[in-house]
Protein backbone atom coordinates (compact mmCIF):
# COMPACT_ATOMS: atom_id res chain seq x y z
CA UNK A 1 0.00 0.00 0.00
CA UNK A 2 1.43 3.61 -0.81
CA UNK A 3 -1.29 5.62 0.78
CA UNK A 4 -4.86 6.32 1.94
CA UNK A 5 -7.52 4.45 -0.30
CA UNK A 6 -9.50 7.12 -1.73
CA UNK A 7 -12.70 5.41 -0.32
CA UNK A 8 -11.36 6.26 3.44
CA UNK A 9 -13.74 8.07 5.37
CA UNK A 10 -10.43 9.60 7.02
CA UNK A 11 -9.43 11.52 3.73
CA UNK A 12 -13.46 11.89 2.43
CA UNK A 13 -14.70 13.26 5.77
CA UNK A 14 -11.97 13.93 8.21
CA UNK A 15 -13.95 10.76 9.83
CA UNK A 16 -11.69 9.96 12.84
CA UNK A 17 -9.05 10.44 15.19
CA UNK A 18 -5.16 10.96 15.49
CA UNK A 19 -2.54 10.99 17.96
CA UNK A 20 0.34 12.80 18.34
CA UNK A 21 3.29 11.31 20.61
CA UNK A 22 6.57 12.79 21.93
CA UNK A 23 9.14 9.37 21.49
CA UNK A 24 12.60 10.67 22.93
CA UNK A 25 15.56 8.46 21.91
CA UNK A 26 12.83 5.28 21.67
CA UNK A 27 10.55 6.35 24.49
CA UNK A 28 7.04 6.42 23.87
CA UNK A 29 6.14 9.95 26.73
CA UNK A 30 2.46 9.62 27.65
CA UNK A 31 2.03 6.33 25.55
CA UNK A 32 -0.78 4.72 27.74
CA UNK A 33 -2.33 8.31 28.28
CA UNK A 34 -2.63 8.90 24.45
CA UNK A 35 -4.01 5.39 23.69
CA UNK A 36 -6.16 6.16 27.16
CA UNK A 37 -7.84 9.45 25.18
CA UNK A 38 -7.82 7.78 21.63
CA UNK A 39 -9.86 4.78 22.94
CA UNK A 40 -11.94 7.44 25.14
CA UNK A 41 -12.54 9.34 21.61
CA UNK A 42 -13.87 6.21 20.03
CA UNK A 43 -16.40 5.79 22.26
CA UNK A 44 -17.32 9.14 21.35
CA UNK A 45 -17.61 8.77 17.91
CA UNK A 46 -19.01 5.15 18.07
CA UNK A 47 -16.04 3.40 16.48
CA UNK A 48 -14.05 0.40 17.81
CA UNK A 49 -10.66 1.21 19.57
CA UNK A 50 -7.00 0.12 18.28
CA UNK A 51 -5.24 -2.50 19.65
CA UNK A 52 -2.40 -1.32 22.02
CA UNK A 53 -0.01 -3.91 21.18
CA UNK A 54 -0.70 -3.03 17.15
CA UNK A 55 -0.47 0.85 17.50
CA UNK A 56 3.03 0.36 19.67
CA UNK A 57 4.76 -2.07 17.19
CA UNK A 58 3.13 0.14 14.33
CA UNK A 59 4.86 3.28 16.45
CA UNK A 60 7.99 1.81 16.62
CA UNK A 61 7.95 0.70 13.00
CA UNK A 62 7.19 4.24 11.95
CA UNK A 63 10.25 5.26 13.88
CA UNK A 64 12.92 2.82 12.58
CA UNK A 65 11.58 3.40 8.81
CA UNK A 66 12.29 7.51 9.08
CA UNK A 67 15.83 6.66 11.18
CA UNK A 68 14.15 8.47 14.35
CA UNK A 69 14.62 5.76 16.77
CA UNK A 70 17.24 7.54 18.54
CA UNK A 71 16.49 11.18 18.48
CA UNK A 72 13.66 13.23 19.42
CA UNK A 73 10.49 12.62 17.17
CA UNK A 74 6.78 12.72 16.69
CA UNK A 75 4.60 9.82 16.21
CA UNK A 76 1.21 10.52 14.74
CA UNK A 77 -1.28 7.63 15.06
CA UNK A 78 -4.27 7.91 12.67
CA UNK A 79 -7.26 6.00 13.38
CA UNK A 80 -10.01 5.96 10.54
CA UNK A 81 -13.58 5.21 10.29
CA UNK A 82 -12.17 2.87 7.29
CA UNK A 83 -13.44 2.43 3.87
CA UNK A 84 -17.12 3.38 3.23
CA UNK A 85 -19.57 3.96 0.58
CA UNK A 86 -20.79 7.27 -0.67
CA UNK A 87 -22.28 9.79 2.58
CA UNK A 88 -22.52 10.29 5.88
CA UNK A 89 -23.52 6.87 6.94
CA UNK A 90 -20.63 4.36 8.03
CA UNK A 91 -20.56 0.72 6.93
CA UNK A 92 -22.03 -1.85 9.86
CA UNK A 93 -20.03 -2.50 11.38
CA UNK A 94 -16.88 0.12 10.73
CA UNK A 95 -13.37 -1.24 9.67
CA UNK A 96 -11.01 1.18 10.89
CA UNK A 97 -7.87 1.93 9.93
CA UNK A 98 -4.43 2.48 11.23
CA UNK A 99 -1.67 4.69 9.61
CA UNK A 100 1.08 5.79 11.72
CA UNK A 101 4.27 7.79 10.69
CA UNK A 102 6.91 9.57 12.45
CA UNK A 103 9.02 12.69 11.68
CA UNK A 104 11.50 15.01 13.45
CA UNK A 105 10.19 17.02 16.18
CA UNK A 106 12.73 19.51 17.59
CA UNK A 107 12.31 21.02 21.15
CA UNK A 108 10.97 24.84 20.21
CA UNK A 109 13.07 27.42 21.79
CA UNK A 110 11.88 30.81 23.42
CA UNK A 111 8.40 31.31 23.78
CA UNK A 112 5.32 31.58 21.69
CA UNK A 113 3.50 34.93 20.41
CA UNK A 114 -0.44 34.33 20.14
CA UNK A 115 -3.10 36.18 18.00
CA UNK A 116 -6.65 36.38 18.29
CA UNK A 117 -8.02 34.13 15.46
CA UNK A 118 -11.87 35.05 14.21
CA UNK A 119 -12.66 31.21 13.75
CA UNK A 120 -14.57 30.17 16.68
CA UNK A 121 -14.35 26.77 18.40
CA UNK A 122 -17.38 24.55 18.13
CA UNK A 123 -18.01 24.17 21.77
CA UNK A 124 -21.46 22.41 20.69
CA UNK A 125 -19.80 19.39 19.16
CA UNK A 126 -18.35 16.37 20.81
CA UNK A 127 -15.57 16.79 18.28
CA UNK A 128 -14.07 19.78 20.04
CA UNK A 129 -13.15 17.83 22.83
CA UNK A 130 -11.81 15.56 20.55
CA UNK A 131 -8.65 15.31 17.89
CA UNK A 132 -10.20 14.69 15.10
CA UNK A 133 -9.21 14.41 10.95
CA UNK A 134 -11.78 17.36 10.65
CA UNK A 135 -9.06 19.98 11.77
CA UNK A 136 -9.73 22.99 9.01
CA UNK A 137 -10.84 25.19 11.77
CA UNK A 138 -7.57 24.99 13.45
CA UNK A 139 -5.97 25.27 10.52
CA UNK A 140 -7.39 28.23 9.49
CA UNK A 141 -7.16 29.76 13.09
CA UNK A 142 -3.53 29.33 12.47
CA UNK A 143 -3.22 30.67 9.10
CA UNK A 144 -4.64 33.57 10.77
CA UNK A 145 -2.34 33.92 12.98
CA UNK A 146 0.34 33.75 10.92
CA UNK A 147 -0.79 36.22 8.96
CA UNK A 148 -1.07 38.79 11.68
CA UNK A 149 2.97 38.23 12.50
CA UNK A 150 2.35 35.74 15.28
CA UNK A 151 3.38 31.62 14.99
CA UNK A 152 0.03 30.53 17.40
CA UNK A 153 -3.68 31.46 17.42
CA UNK A 154 -5.93 31.74 20.18
CA UNK A 155 -9.34 30.49 19.71
CA UNK A 156 -12.40 31.73 21.47
CA UNK A 157 -15.75 29.51 21.33
CA UNK A 158 -19.19 30.86 19.78
CA UNK A 159 -20.35 32.13 24.02
CA UNK A 160 -16.46 34.63 23.23
CA UNK A 161 -15.21 32.41 25.87
CA UNK A 162 -11.20 31.32 25.89
CA UNK A 163 -10.53 28.23 24.96
CA UNK A 164 -7.85 27.30 23.00
CA UNK A 165 -4.45 27.42 21.08
CA UNK A 166 -4.40 26.19 17.07
CA UNK A 167 -2.23 23.18 18.16
CA UNK A 168 -2.18 23.36 22.24
CA UNK A 169 -4.45 24.04 25.57
CA UNK A 170 -4.10 27.44 27.17
CA UNK A 171 -2.92 28.25 30.85
CA UNK A 172 -2.61 31.27 33.22
CA UNK A 173 -1.58 32.67 36.49
CA UNK A 174 -2.92 35.26 38.34
CA UNK A 175 -3.05 36.20 41.78
CA UNK A 176 -1.14 32.72 42.61
CA UNK A 177 -4.26 30.55 41.21
CA UNK A 178 -3.21 28.39 37.41
CA UNK A 179 -6.27 28.86 35.32
CA UNK A 180 -7.22 26.75 32.28
CA UNK A 181 -10.52 26.75 30.28
CA UNK A 182 -13.10 24.22 30.80
CA UNK A 183 -12.96 21.13 28.54
CA UNK A 184 -16.86 22.38 27.43
CA UNK A 185 -15.45 25.36 26.03
CA UNK A 186 -14.63 23.18 23.26
CA UNK A 187 -10.94 22.19 24.74
CA UNK A 188 -9.33 19.16 23.65
CA UNK A 189 -8.72 16.97 26.24
CA UNK A 190 -4.90 17.31 26.17
CA UNK A 191 -2.84 14.78 27.80
CA UNK A 192 0.27 17.28 29.10
CA UNK A 193 -3.16 19.79 30.24
CA UNK A 194 -4.27 17.08 32.60
CA UNK A 195 -0.38 16.29 34.06
CA UNK A 196 0.14 19.92 34.75
CA UNK A 197 -3.23 20.09 36.61
CA UNK A 198 -2.40 16.98 38.68
CA UNK A 199 1.25 17.99 39.02
CA UNK A 200 -0.02 21.45 39.68
CA UNK A 201 -2.68 20.88 42.17
CA UNK A 202 0.05 17.89 44.04
CA UNK A 203 2.39 20.86 44.83
CA UNK A 204 -0.12 22.94 46.47
CA UNK A 205 -0.92 25.17 43.85
CA UNK A 206 -4.52 26.60 43.13
CA UNK A 207 -5.94 25.16 39.84
CA UNK A 208 -9.32 26.29 38.27
CA UNK A 209 -11.11 24.90 34.79
CA UNK A 210 -12.73 28.29 34.06
CA UNK A 211 -15.14 30.10 32.01
CA UNK A 212 -13.02 33.14 30.57
CA UNK A 213 -14.05 35.62 28.52
CA UNK A 214 -10.92 37.74 26.70
CA UNK A 215 -10.15 39.94 28.48
CA UNK A 216 -9.06 37.99 31.51
CA UNK A 217 -6.30 37.04 29.68
CA UNK A 218 -5.08 41.09 29.97
CA UNK A 219 -5.01 40.09 33.49
CA UNK A 220 -3.18 37.43 33.34
CA UNK A 221 0.29 37.86 35.43
CA UNK A 222 2.03 34.51 33.18
CA UNK A 223 0.15 32.83 29.72
CA UNK A 224 1.30 29.52 28.93
CA UNK A 225 0.72 26.72 25.87
CA UNK A 226 1.14 23.54 26.14
CA UNK A 227 0.74 19.87 24.23
CA UNK A 228 2.79 16.61 24.13
CA UNK A 229 5.46 17.54 21.67
CA UNK A 230 6.35 21.47 23.57
CA UNK A 231 5.26 20.32 26.99
CA UNK A 232 4.57 23.80 28.81
CA UNK A 233 6.11 26.82 26.71
CA UNK A 234 5.65 30.25 27.75
CA UNK A 235 3.76 33.04 26.03
CA UNK A 236 5.71 36.04 25.09
CA UNK A 237 3.02 37.99 23.01
CA UNK A 238 -0.35 38.28 23.08
CA UNK A 239 -1.78 40.28 20.10
CA UNK A 240 0.76 42.32 20.20
CA UNK A 241 1.54 42.97 23.73
CA UNK A 242 4.53 41.31 25.33
CA UNK A 243 4.00 39.43 28.60
CA UNK A 244 7.37 40.29 30.03
CA UNK A 245 6.79 37.92 33.13
CA UNK A 246 6.42 34.64 31.20
CA UNK A 247 9.90 33.82 31.23
CA UNK A 248 9.64 33.63 34.94
CA UNK A 249 6.59 31.99 35.23
CA UNK A 250 6.21 29.79 38.54
CA UNK A 251 5.20 26.75 36.41
CA UNK A 252 9.40 25.93 35.78
CA UNK A 253 9.20 23.19 38.15
CA UNK A 254 6.35 21.72 37.90
CA UNK A 255 6.27 22.12 34.45
CA UNK A 256 10.04 20.06 34.44
CA UNK A 257 10.27 17.17 32.35
CA UNK A 258 6.58 17.18 30.80
CA UNK A 259 8.06 17.07 27.32
CA UNK B 1 -0.73 5.74 -7.31
CA UNK B 2 -3.18 3.30 -5.79
CA UNK B 3 -4.18 5.77 -2.91
CA UNK B 4 -3.83 9.30 -1.10
CA UNK B 5 -0.32 9.84 0.29
CA UNK B 6 -0.24 9.65 4.07
CA UNK B 7 0.92 13.03 4.37
CA UNK B 8 -2.00 14.62 2.14
CA UNK B 9 -3.41 17.43 4.14
CA UNK B 10 -6.69 16.52 3.19
CA UNK B 11 -6.17 13.38 5.10
CA UNK B 12 -4.17 14.33 8.22
CA UNK B 13 -6.07 17.62 8.71
CA UNK B 14 -9.34 17.92 6.47
CA UNK B 15 -7.69 20.36 4.59
CA UNK B 16 -9.83 20.93 1.54
CA UNK B 17 -12.76 20.91 -0.08
CA UNK B 18 -15.67 18.68 -1.97
CA UNK B 19 -18.39 18.78 -4.35
CA UNK B 20 -21.02 16.46 -5.06
CA UNK B 21 -21.99 16.60 -8.73
CA UNK B 22 -25.02 15.12 -9.97
CA UNK B 23 -24.21 12.98 -13.48
CA UNK B 24 -27.26 12.39 -15.72
CA UNK B 25 -26.03 9.82 -18.29
CA UNK B 26 -23.55 11.51 -18.55
CA UNK B 27 -24.36 15.32 -18.53
CA UNK B 28 -22.94 16.96 -15.25
CA UNK B 29 -25.44 18.99 -13.44
CA UNK B 30 -25.15 22.53 -12.66
CA UNK B 31 -21.42 21.90 -13.46
CA UNK B 32 -20.76 25.67 -13.47
CA UNK B 33 -22.39 26.30 -10.15
CA UNK B 34 -20.22 23.61 -8.43
CA UNK B 35 -17.16 24.82 -9.50
CA UNK B 36 -17.64 28.30 -8.86
CA UNK B 37 -18.38 27.20 -5.23
CA UNK B 38 -15.16 25.08 -5.27
CA UNK B 39 -13.48 28.25 -6.58
CA UNK B 40 -15.20 30.39 -3.68
CA UNK B 41 -14.20 27.89 -0.99
CA UNK B 42 -10.72 28.02 -2.33
CA UNK B 43 -10.49 31.74 -1.71
CA UNK B 44 -11.69 31.52 1.31
CA UNK B 45 -9.49 28.55 2.79
CA UNK B 46 -6.58 30.41 0.67
CA UNK B 47 -5.78 27.78 -1.77
CA UNK B 48 -5.36 27.86 -5.46
CA UNK B 49 -8.71 26.63 -7.24
CA UNK B 50 -8.36 23.72 -9.54
CA UNK B 51 -8.43 24.29 -13.12
CA UNK B 52 -11.84 23.83 -14.91
CA UNK B 53 -11.02 21.45 -17.70
CA UNK B 54 -9.01 19.36 -15.59
CA UNK B 55 -11.59 18.89 -12.93
CA UNK B 56 -14.31 18.14 -16.41
CA UNK B 57 -11.48 16.00 -17.64
CA UNK B 58 -11.07 13.14 -14.27
CA UNK B 59 -14.77 13.62 -13.82
CA UNK B 60 -15.72 12.03 -17.29
CA UNK B 61 -12.56 9.76 -16.64
CA UNK B 62 -13.74 8.14 -13.42
CA UNK B 63 -17.43 7.48 -14.90
CA UNK B 64 -16.04 5.70 -17.10
CA UNK B 65 -13.80 4.11 -15.04
CA UNK B 66 -16.45 3.24 -12.94
CA UNK B 67 -18.66 2.05 -15.81
CA UNK B 68 -21.18 4.80 -15.00
CA UNK B 69 -21.27 6.90 -17.83
CA UNK B 70 -25.02 6.26 -19.06
CA UNK B 71 -26.27 6.28 -15.80
CA UNK B 72 -27.48 8.07 -12.53
CA UNK B 73 -23.94 8.85 -10.58
CA UNK B 74 -22.35 11.32 -8.51
CA UNK B 75 -19.20 12.52 -9.31
CA UNK B 76 -16.90 13.22 -6.13
CA UNK B 77 -14.20 16.21 -6.82
CA UNK B 78 -11.76 15.94 -3.49
CA UNK B 79 -9.47 19.37 -3.88
CA UNK B 80 -6.96 19.03 -0.75
CA UNK B 81 -4.10 21.16 0.35
CA UNK B 82 -1.36 18.84 -1.01
CA UNK B 83 1.47 17.39 0.83
CA UNK B 84 2.38 18.71 3.87
CA UNK B 85 4.82 18.38 6.66
CA UNK B 86 3.84 17.88 10.17
CA UNK B 87 1.72 20.41 11.81
CA UNK B 88 -1.03 23.00 11.21
CA UNK B 89 1.21 25.20 8.54
CA UNK B 90 0.70 24.87 5.06
CA UNK B 91 3.53 24.11 2.79
CA UNK B 92 4.08 28.06 0.98
CA UNK B 93 2.86 27.77 -1.89
CA UNK B 94 0.60 24.73 -1.36
CA UNK B 95 0.03 22.33 -3.57
CA UNK B 96 -3.40 20.93 -3.63
CA UNK B 97 -4.38 17.24 -4.84
CA UNK B 98 -7.25 16.62 -7.29
CA UNK B 99 -8.97 13.06 -6.03
CA UNK B 100 -12.49 12.19 -8.73
CA UNK B 101 -14.20 9.63 -7.78
CA UNK B 102 -17.86 8.13 -9.37
CA UNK B 103 -20.68 5.80 -7.64
CA UNK B 104 -24.10 4.75 -8.71
CA UNK B 105 -26.52 7.39 -7.10
CA UNK B 106 -30.49 6.26 -7.52
CA UNK B 107 -32.81 8.89 -7.18
CA UNK B 108 -34.14 8.62 -2.94
CA UNK B 109 -37.92 7.74 -2.84
CA UNK B 110 -40.65 9.00 -1.18
CA UNK B 111 -40.47 11.60 1.57
CA UNK B 112 -37.24 12.03 4.47
CA UNK B 113 -38.07 11.81 8.08
CA UNK B 114 -35.58 13.81 10.27
CA UNK B 115 -34.76 13.96 13.65
CA UNK B 116 -33.04 17.25 15.70
CA UNK B 117 -29.32 16.42 16.70
CA UNK B 118 -27.51 17.23 19.79
CA UNK B 119 -24.38 18.06 17.39
CA UNK B 120 -24.35 22.04 16.92
CA UNK B 121 -23.06 23.97 13.49
CA UNK B 122 -20.26 26.35 13.71
CA UNK B 123 -21.92 29.33 12.63
CA UNK B 124 -18.23 31.30 13.91
CA UNK B 125 -16.40 29.53 11.20
CA UNK B 126 -16.29 29.84 7.45
CA UNK B 127 -15.93 26.41 6.94
CA UNK B 128 -19.71 26.16 7.95
CA UNK B 129 -20.40 27.57 4.83
CA UNK B 130 -18.15 25.17 2.71
CA UNK B 131 -18.03 21.60 1.93
CA UNK B 132 -14.84 20.69 3.54
CA UNK B 133 -12.81 17.33 4.16
CA UNK B 134 -13.43 17.87 7.63
CA UNK B 135 -17.00 16.59 8.10
CA UNK B 136 -16.94 14.81 10.66
CA UNK B 137 -19.74 17.22 13.25
CA UNK B 138 -22.09 16.12 9.75
CA UNK B 139 -21.67 12.64 10.21
CA UNK B 140 -21.72 12.31 14.08
CA UNK B 141 -25.16 14.45 13.01
CA UNK B 142 -26.10 12.00 10.84
CA UNK B 143 -25.35 9.18 13.07
CA UNK B 144 -27.41 10.62 15.96
CA UNK B 145 -30.42 11.13 13.45
CA UNK B 146 -30.27 6.96 12.55
CA UNK B 147 -30.10 5.92 16.22
CA UNK B 148 -33.51 7.89 16.60
CA UNK B 149 -34.76 6.32 13.66
CA UNK B 150 -34.64 8.70 11.13
CA UNK B 151 -32.57 9.12 8.07
CA UNK B 152 -31.26 12.16 8.03
CA UNK B 153 -30.22 15.28 10.65
CA UNK B 154 -31.76 19.01 11.82
CA UNK B 155 -28.60 20.74 12.50
CA UNK B 156 -29.12 24.23 14.54
CA UNK B 157 -26.46 25.95 15.49
CA UNK B 158 -25.10 27.50 18.87
CA UNK B 159 -27.38 30.15 18.51
CA UNK B 160 -30.32 27.70 18.79
CA UNK B 161 -30.78 28.64 14.93
CA UNK B 162 -31.57 26.04 12.78
CA UNK B 163 -28.86 26.02 10.04
CA UNK B 164 -29.36 22.71 7.83
CA UNK B 165 -29.82 18.60 7.03
CA UNK B 166 -26.93 16.61 7.43
CA UNK B 167 -26.13 16.70 4.06
CA UNK B 168 -28.54 18.99 2.57
CA UNK B 169 -30.61 22.20 2.93
CA UNK B 170 -33.47 22.75 4.76
CA UNK B 171 -36.48 24.97 3.10
CA UNK B 172 -39.86 25.71 4.85
CA UNK B 173 -43.08 26.80 3.82
CA UNK B 174 -45.73 28.95 5.91
CA UNK B 175 -48.11 31.93 5.13
CA UNK B 176 -47.17 31.56 1.14
CA UNK B 177 -43.52 32.24 2.27
CA UNK B 178 -40.51 30.23 1.47
CA UNK B 179 -38.45 29.73 4.42
CA UNK B 180 -34.78 28.90 4.44
CA UNK B 181 -31.70 29.77 6.93
CA UNK B 182 -29.21 32.95 6.27
CA UNK B 183 -25.78 31.34 5.47
CA UNK B 184 -24.67 33.09 8.26
CA UNK B 185 -26.54 30.68 10.12
CA UNK B 186 -23.70 28.08 9.47
CA UNK B 187 -25.29 26.93 6.48
CA UNK B 188 -23.79 25.38 3.16
CA UNK B 189 -23.94 27.90 -0.03
CA UNK B 190 -26.22 24.98 -1.73
CA UNK B 191 -26.07 25.08 -5.15
CA UNK B 192 -29.95 23.80 -5.74
CA UNK B 193 -30.63 26.12 -2.74
CA UNK B 194 -29.50 29.16 -4.84
CA UNK B 195 -31.32 27.48 -7.73
CA UNK B 196 -34.53 27.09 -5.87
CA UNK B 197 -34.02 30.46 -4.30
CA UNK B 198 -33.88 31.87 -7.72
CA UNK B 199 -36.39 29.83 -9.58
CA UNK B 200 -39.38 30.60 -6.44
CA UNK B 201 -38.23 34.01 -6.78
CA UNK B 202 -39.06 33.92 -10.90
CA UNK B 203 -41.99 32.16 -10.13
CA UNK B 204 -43.78 35.32 -7.88
CA UNK B 205 -43.08 33.13 -4.57
CA UNK B 206 -41.95 35.47 -1.63
CA UNK B 207 -38.94 33.63 -0.23
CA UNK B 208 -37.24 34.70 3.35
CA UNK B 209 -33.63 34.08 4.49
CA UNK B 210 -34.01 33.92 8.50
CA UNK B 211 -32.39 33.33 11.90
CA UNK B 212 -35.46 30.85 12.90
CA UNK B 213 -35.76 29.09 16.38
CA UNK B 214 -36.65 25.34 16.41
CA UNK B 215 -39.79 26.02 17.57
CA UNK B 216 -40.62 27.87 14.21
CA UNK B 217 -40.57 24.40 12.07
CA UNK B 218 -43.64 23.19 14.14
CA UNK B 219 -45.88 25.83 12.27
CA UNK B 220 -44.28 24.86 9.31
CA UNK B 221 -46.97 23.81 6.78
CA UNK B 222 -44.62 21.66 4.86
CA UNK B 223 -40.61 20.77 5.12
CA UNK B 224 -38.23 20.49 2.22
CA UNK B 225 -34.57 19.37 2.09
CA UNK B 226 -32.11 19.84 -1.07
CA UNK B 227 -29.26 18.51 -2.69
CA UNK B 228 -27.53 17.78 -6.10
CA UNK B 229 -28.68 14.67 -5.80
CA UNK B 230 -31.76 14.58 -4.78
CA UNK B 231 -33.47 18.00 -5.68
CA UNK B 232 -36.14 18.84 -3.76
CA UNK B 233 -37.33 16.15 -1.47
CA UNK B 234 -40.17 16.77 0.97
CA UNK B 235 -40.01 16.22 4.56
CA UNK B 236 -42.50 13.54 5.99
CA UNK B 237 -41.83 13.32 9.87
CA UNK B 238 -39.77 15.84 11.71
CA UNK B 239 -38.54 14.26 15.17
CA UNK B 240 -41.51 11.39 15.03
CA UNK B 241 -43.70 14.08 14.03
CA UNK B 242 -45.89 13.54 10.66
CA UNK B 243 -45.89 16.28 8.43
CA UNK B 244 -49.00 14.98 6.34
CA UNK B 245 -48.74 17.96 3.54
CA UNK B 246 -45.13 18.11 2.50
CA UNK B 247 -46.02 15.43 -0.24
CA UNK B 248 -48.24 18.06 -1.96
CA UNK B 249 -46.25 20.95 -1.15
CA UNK B 250 -47.24 23.45 -3.68
CA UNK B 251 -42.82 23.94 -4.72
CA UNK B 252 -43.59 20.57 -6.97
CA UNK B 253 -43.66 23.07 -9.93
CA UNK B 254 -40.79 25.22 -9.16
CA UNK B 255 -38.77 22.46 -8.29
CA UNK B 256 -39.23 19.96 -11.22
CA UNK B 257 -35.47 19.11 -13.03
CA UNK B 258 -33.62 20.65 -9.96
CA UNK B 259 -31.92 17.15 -10.10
Amino acid sequence: VTGVPFDDRGFTLGDGLFETVLADAGRLVFWREHLGRLARGCASLGLPAPDAGACEAAAREALEAAGLAGTRAAVRLAWTAGSGGRGLDRPQPPAPRLVVTAAAAPRPSGSASLATASVRRNEGSPASRLKTLSYLDNVLARREARAAGADEALLLNNRGEVACAGAANLFWLGGGVLATPALDCGVLEGVVRAALIERARAAGVEVREVHAPRAELDQAEAIFVTNSLIGVRPVGRLDGRPLPQAEAGPLAEVAAGLA
